[in-house]
């Protein structure tokens, strides 16, 4: 359903704003989403399974895409197999069932070892579209300058993302000088299992921690189980991280970075398409936090590539 | 059920071995353990509830069970109130559900801040009944030396604990000298919530990581990231660590703990009513492992009171 609200961004799934008929969906003859990325030459298909005997997309516009089901709605099995052997389409709506069967038929099973090694051979050839450098030359300059001091006065510095830790953990200690062990992230469950008379964790498909949002602080106190004294946030994700740190006692520092600077990198904030920073912005404001402008603060962005 | 077999000691719930009676449970007339408490002067209540209508043990021994179905069956929601009004008697049976339930009861909604409050004043005033010390007082003067001689030469030391991680977190530094970010051990899912416009970390019933057995290697990789240089422990719940430890390349050190003691501590192994050292035992003698044996190789076993 969400792929029809949320490409027609209105609750009935329309492209364009009317009233609904009446006896919707039956007499729904509004354009879909599909329709227009066909007009533009791009494929779709939507994959949906059980429980759902149909797509409700399928169904609230069946009296527009009922010729299409035959060609364009598959099961998640198929969306398993179209991944698999390179078939997908230009927008592939699988839903969140489609995107964790996907997680668990590339990842699980994999040994903690196998994906570190993943992760580590992709970052070291992965470049970023926009900036051509390599992932871990898309880091930022001020952000490398003030681990630099913070590393110089002794503070224990820990990464905290929202991103996936095993990713991040096999080349953090190179790109930013953070020791694996002090990069907290989003997790999967894994399981202890001997094979070949050798230990190994498989990675298992059940979620340990989603480290985003509301989960930042429950990450902190796990794994460093007090208050940070200082805290620097980017988007809303960061809200809640923002609001623990900032309730330990005595001085704490808070800094938000606002992305600014559409030219040299992106700009964003309450009123772009992409990107979340809105509430975090309201709250910065409200409470005093330092807010760092990208464009009008920072002279680089992005370090030598020489580095 | 499980209270009927364990406390029988055998399958089909008799306190003695002979084959179960024609139409089991109807002509079942064996003796139970609760007659054997009473015999002692002891009491009992068995506690049960949905999705069990009626109690298992109070079935299978109806024929003898049944003059006592309103004197000492009662429902979980009595167990709750028993306990809170310390009416519990000699053996309450109550099982899983009600173990979870009275856990739930008594942390689940309590703050993070609030139970390291609770754990730090029980663990300041309550004492050993063996050894009449503080339980902070009941700890091992060989390992204070070998978490001394370790930290000297500047290894990064953790307790990774089966007991409760937010437990022992709050006196670890003080007592061992291990900060409490460096404890790893079993504990509850904890979620954020804004209380009187103040952050707080709220303990839930639904577990996050039995740090035990196989659940070890888990919590290593997870807080650590990486297989230990040296693992010390002293029970079968160890066996996944020290082998997850002895599987990381290079040289390691694996040294169990054996409690052969009795007198100025415990004694157990495979032959003994309670504890459990057994297949670790069995392999460290296969790999290699060191052993310390307690009563021959340690001179001093606590250290001295005035600490």
């Amino acid at each position: 359903m969400g792929r029809s609200f949320f490409h027609a961004a209105s609750a009935s799934g329309y492209v364009i704003n009317f009233p609904p008929a009446d006896a919707f969906p039956v007499h729904n003859t509004a354009e879909t989403i599909f329709e227009r990325l066909e007009a533009k030459g791009l494929t779709w298909r939507v994959y949906c399974d059980a429980p759902s005997p149909a797509s409700m997309t399928g169904i609230i516009h069946a009296s527009r895409l009922h010729g299409r089901f035959a060609t364009n709605f598959f099961t998640v099995a198929d969306f398993l197999a179209d991944a698999r052997d390179g078939r997908l389409p230009g927008l592939a709506a699988a839903g969140v069932p489609g995107l964790m069967q996907l997680l668990a038929a590339t990842q699980c099973g994999m040994s903690t070892d196998e994906f570190a090694q993943t992760a580590q051979n992709w970052i070291e050839t992965a470049r970023h579209p926009k900036f051509g450098r390599l992932y871990t030359q898309c880091v930022y300059q001020p952000m490398l300058e003030l681990l630099e001091y913070l590393r110089a006065r002794d503070f224990e510095i820990y990464i905290v993302t929202g991103g996936g830790m095993e990713f991040v953990r096999p080349w953090a200690e190179r790109v930013y000088g953070v020791p694996l062990r002090r990069v907290v992230g989003s997790s999967l469950k894994t399981k202890f299992e001997m094979r070949d008379d050798r230990p190994v964790l498989i990675r298992t498909s059940e979620i340990n921690l989603v480290n985003d949002g509301d989960g930042k602080p429950v990450g902190i106190h796990e794994f460093i189980g007090q208050q940070p004294i200082a805290a620097f946030g980017n988007s809303d994700g960061d809200l809640e991280m923002l609001q623990w740190t900032a309730s330990g006692s005595g001085a704490r520092l808070i800094l938000l970075v606002h992305h600014t600077d559409a030219e040299r990198e992106y700009a964003y904030d309450a009123h772009s398409p992409f990107g979340a920073l809105s509430k975090a912005l309201d709250e910065a404001k409200a409470r005093g936090w330092q807010v760092a402008d990208m464009k009008r603060d920072w002279n680089t962005i992005f370090p030598p590539v020489t580095r």
